[in-house]
């Protein structure tokens, strides 16, 4: 080696495929590149590890640690290696283990010397970081926009059924009628305030990590402020062994994930319940269904059922990454790469879940007079009665007690409590009036739950363009 | 039975140990009684169900549902109760199911038919949802100020020792000196975050399900927003079917709680291992140690491995909780009273935690020398070497190798890099100066990372004493 | 300190309240007592402790290293101390810790300086290790015989409902017609799988840790084979270090039970879906529901809602227990005494669960005729129609989109397959007879499926009645 | 369509682009079509299908369902179809959905309408669960090997390392000196329970579905015994509607890997603890570790950080299918499709990671000089001075008390056991006789536990030979 040469950089790189460094005596085994090797999943996050490494290119260059020449050149090597990323041209190679070499080897290979400098100062532990946040920013603000479009189409829909009646269930039996419209808006309540935990999650995922470098920091007199500008953050990361080590966002944002399908996995079984023959309430379109391979007859509500199962994934991946960061020593571990698989496809999930259900709840075709048949079976207006005879000056307990007799007895009869004549009502209590019909009937029921989060046809329709103006724009 | 006589409401409530209502012709069995009976864990709820109680009766009179008169004797009564529950003389009886039941029935003791006039207009359901959203604000507020109290018991440590060095490592590899001081704040930096979520998990746990009923609302024209402002919520939930149904409050609060387990976990496993004699880098004071029942010379840690371990159990809760609520149908299911121990142990784990912790890292005694001596060895001014040698002129890549080679040649020699003379570093590369040996001390490698989140002594004492001000008060 | 007489042991069970042993300086707070106390959940082992202590004796008096009047003197002490657990008059401390300390510490009151000798060539560690695997090869026992019942109710259910049609389910929609009895198989199936894995699970509970001392065995001859015989394990652990921090058995149990609740959890939401009243196959016996306490109408499926519920705590305390042990380095650490909480909560949970199922499923009342109204909805038997077709020559695939036409002529028509006349469905396919009405009846189409594991009545008589020989005695 | 033709099933695959069968009015969604395909994974089962399919075949013909010639060219079309996969050159298309479809419509193409007739007297149900488990069996039995084969390089190490001592560690603290080859067979132990669980699972894999058809069994004559033996099952599924929905030994098998890994973590926990500076007792060969990017001197343990890391993933598939079966009503439900791709993965992970570990522990070097400095320090004999005392006759406890004074003595002084004189020993209790040093060496301490499981040298051989003889051949 002669002096003030150092050994070439491609030779650096080459080296790989033998060994790390000069400090290491043999090669990586081939099967040790593979399982290490994080390329074939995190050659994703490309365009975002560009976008980090000009915006640390043009900070360098603002202090005077490389030459605006320099800079050039690397936002020229940028563009092409986009271009040919874009093309599906750009030559992955596992030698290179991840994103960030396989994009610094081929900058130097198209721009020499300045691509070497593009690493002063940081170190691909807060380039990760950096690459991560940016991506998990992206999906987040994706997900914030299909959650609104999703509360758009529930909303509309609760509009068009604000005054469909069909039984409210508590514990699968008959509770009290319900309106469509209000079940419905149950669900744009769930899916906003998944909208407002992506929120609060963004925030702790919108700060820069970039100049943590390996760990510690770096001697270099970097500015930190100016590149979060530069990539749109709030602000940076305030430690160093923090900056690298921290992987809360991803766990937040997979528990939130988490949230949004189980929420989906509610609707998800009603609807398959509600499109059950016994049930019948709905029908969804048959571009979200499937047949069988053997009964001809079949249409099955694939998209809910699949939906519902992809539960699973989610909580899975929240459950790896709390395992795999559960007892890490400071500062980078290797196992911290482990966090990406998990969440990409928690991201993937949510993302393809969601946009298939604004086209699903856009094509459910609702069965108005199933929902009522049902609604008229298993006593719903029991409670009207009771809160009747209350109105009246019963105590509600009393009350309560005097209608499980009438139940009871209309249970024997096989009839409803509607079916009564004003004498047997009377017979059981005399403060029954002839105006007890009204508060049996289904839609006398529901009118009259109008205040705030009530099922009433009016209040829905408020509420349902409270969600509507919420979500305009 | 008489007209206009309901049967006796103690007769409703000893009846529970015959049949159900009216409606059953079989009592529920003992065992089944044992089964689904909540009163043994949600009797810590008490306190919470009188708070609500009260507000929903002074609300009910302020309509005009109740009397004046009733809502004296609801209050008078009610107080009654509160002094026996903590005198510890309240009778609580499995027959009467929950902490619901039970009180309503003493309370139907103490002041006769105003008591049987609570329950109008509202439910179970959204009483029960109503007392844990106020039980948890609580917890929050507690674990709120103990989050605060540690972060400070963090920042004083790290200003005392803002200036001390040990190795921070990668890979449990020694990386590059860093400040002790600077290793505590990335604590102050998780736990800082953990607060932030705990603060944006309040605001969705801080609206009132009250008024919601059983499922539907009520047909009584009550005053939820009343409510809401006596008890302190931030607003109502505006939707009956699901603020009977949500439990997200739970689940993200869990979510919450094992982000902070999971840095407990990581700080407990420093602990251990610094406290590890092979390390020897701290002394845990005696009181959070035991000894050996067997082995007489043992001094363990204890506090921080038993603590470690509880981050298994807050990350089960919450995929207990998630796993309850996946494909539940709305509104309530009895499944939903799963809610409430293992979100009743998370907040008891995450509160003893942190207040042991809080104590704990006040009675750390640092060996200063143990880990001087650790950062002298592994060459953790490595990258200095390297970076100075880029300040010289050769671009990074070249300067990594090169040191890299510089490294391997110490190793064979046994010896560190600051032990190499003038001569041997210029024989590397004859950029080399003799101001090398600034940046080959670890004082001045630390010193020269003093970019916001950088390890250097007065960036670290800054960052201390911003803890500081923002936990004061 | 006289010369040979050792600070007395009283002194040191009382020191524990001020200094784990001379080797301490301070006591160990309140608040870490607390904290790390096990003694409020651990006590439940205590008469396998003193199992596992009595074999220990027996052990150590055979080889001489205590004598035989101490053996007698421990057993003896044991046995009282056994009465005053029993009789709940044993005085359990905080301050003694644990299960093992509280009764050493009575030990040596009761008998003296024999009770100092009892845990020569013993330490905690092994002594936990044995005492949880006594108890919990008693739980699989336990739930060994209730896997049994249940299969045996489910079995004596599926002979009574041999030939009880009701519509086969796949994706929630009508498939093809089973009977009843062929349902309840599958569940019999499923237990008798999670039996097969209680009993393999139970091979590896039962081998026997003790004689591990605290990680590296002891210098006392003991003889392991022996203890292991007497307490009527299958063998011992080969490896010290192994013994004390294995905790394998606990997660294979709890994985074991997590499968049970799964299958629970499966029957649970068929019971509550075939309860509802737009279903309405079953009945369940009112001891096993409850009402609600405002809609006087109710009868609620409290047990399978709950029992569903409970899924949950089972996947979270595995989930707990492998996070636990993710990452320990051996022998023992604390973390371990994190193991017992969810693996009791496990047990108790599937213990009493199967209890109350062995008793609801004999509850049960089938509603033959809703299921078969039911069955005669949905073109049940198109799949019969499809073979029908092929058996007289056409291709399976083509038969198949024929009977498809069909079902959507049928579906436009409003009526069913069985309604169509012979020349109508000869205008389908010529290939149609009159043969053809025997395969689209419920019972033609259930009788044709008798190979092994098919739905027909004969089958299904046989497979129950291989149940029940199975479960027999 | 004319008469006994049935439409063309090249039509009826083609029509999936356009509508599901002539059930259905519109195609399925691109967005769904994409959502709900499984080819993209499923491909995978490939090979074990067409031996599914073959195995069908030869038994339908058999019995006579299909003609001997048409079992000819369905072989004969398989054949072709295997190549076709192997060479890379077969066409999957997304609009057949799965595996299944797009091999049956290949051999439609190949071979005709004795193509079609192959699905007779299955479905897609049967099938797919017959898939997975040919290839789960094929899975646990390369894991099998891998086990066996770790497990003698445990042995290998251990046998040579029979009586090299280092500490034994509780709670990271110095406990007992141990030999390295104990430590070792510590995890040949663990990994041979690991191989009983997978044989015990493998019990229940094997175990044949087909026949179950789409839930019920078929009208069809078929002989299940026959097509199990074909295909090397131990047994048929002896209810069909369990047969299809049955994922149980799915979830067995990832509880199975979940322990397997977590046996990994541990280990690996331990490697890059003992290759860290401070701890020194081994390196890892330069194949398993890579350096930084940024950190010339660095030489990380790569490899056992990310198995470690791994161990999260593989919970994760774990809590993912149990949540996915919570809850699902009998039979096949499409959330089953889920079951793969999570199932695959966890067998993917630890296959490599076990490929990996067979080497890796192969490469490790052993620095036995630093294992013996580090069992020197931390009075790791006390417990052998303590049974000493007891041999004198002195009672347990009050030995162990005695040598904790002594050890606190030697603390302040700064000594270990061993440098105490016999007079200053004699001091402390006047039972020690000169014999006392042969105890508190380190030889002398392994050697005396010898008993089965100690970490006597004698008895590591013994146990070492016994591992290495049950995994030979």
């Amino acid at each position: 080696m002669t002096k003030n040469s150092a050994p070439d950089l491609q030779d650096q790189f080459a080296n790989k495929s033998q060994a790390w460094s000069a400090r290491f005596s043999e090669p990586v085994s081939d099967l040790v590149k593979r399982y290490t090797a994080s390329v074939h999943f995190d050659k994703r996050l490309a365009h975002f590890d560009i976008d980090g490494s000009l915006a640390h290119a043009e900070m360098l260059a603002s202090i005077g640690i490389i030459s605006e020449g320099d800079r050039i050149s690397i936002e020229r090597g940028m563009g092409r290696i986009r271009e040919e990323i874009d093309a599906g041209g750009f030559m992955w190679s596992l030698d290179l283990e991840d994103v960030h070499l396989n994009i610094e080897k081929r900058l130097v290979e198209l721009i020499g010397d300045a691509g070497k400098r593009l690493h002063t100062g940081r170190s691909r532990n807060d380039q990760v970081a950096t690459d991560i946040r940016l991506w998990l920013r992206n999906e987040i603000d994706v997900c914030l926009g299909l959650l609104r479009d999703l509360r758009r189409k529930l909303a509309e829909l609760a509009l068009k059924h604000a005054a469909t009646i069909l039984p409210g269930f508590t514990h699968l039996q008959v509770a009290q009628p319900v309106t469509f419209g209000h079940h419905l808006l149950a669900y744009a309540e769930m899916f906003g305030r998944d909208a407002e935990r992506l929120a609060d999650c963004r925030k702790r995922v919108n700060r820069l990590p970039l100049g943590a470098a390996a760990l510690a920091g770096t001697s270099y007199p970097i500015d930190r402020e100016r590149v979060a500008r530069t990539l749109g953050f709030d602000g940076v990361c305030r430690n160093s062994l923090d900056a690298v080590s921290d992987r809360d966002f991803a766990i937040e944002f997979c528990a939130a994930a988490a949230l949004i399908m189980t929420h989906i996995s509610r609707l998800s079984e009603e609807l398959v319940l509600w499109m059950s023959p016994r049930v019948g309430f709905i029908d969804l379109a048959d571009r979200f269904c499937t047949g069988s391979s053997i009964m001809p007859q079949k249409k099955n509500p694939d998209v809910p059922e699949l939906a519902r199962g992809k539960t699973g994934r989610v909580n899975g991946h929240l459950v790896a990454l709390l395992t795999l960061m559960k007892g890490q020593p400071l500062a980078y571990n290797k196992d911290n790469q482990e966090d990406k698989e998990g969440l990409f496809d928690s991201a993937d999930t949510i993302r393809d879940t969601l946009t298939i259900f604004v086209d699903l709840v856009g094509g459910i075709r609702v069965k108005s007079e199933a929902m009522r048949a049902a609604a008229l079976q298993g006593f719903a207006t029991a409670t009207d009665l009771a809160d009747y005879l209350v109105k009246k000056g019963l105590p509600f307990r009393d009350a309560h007690e005097t209608v499980a007799h009438v139940v009871r007895m209309c249970d024997e009869r096989g009839c409803d409590l509607a079916d009564l004549t004003l004498e047997e009502l009377k017979g059981i209590n005399d403060l029954v009036e002839d105006d007890v019909f009204d508060v049996l009937t289904l839609e006398g029921s529901v009118a009259s739950r109008k205040h705030v989060g009530g099922t009433a046809p009016e209040r829905v329709k408020e509420e349902a363009q409270r969600v509507l103006d919420e979500t305009a724009g």
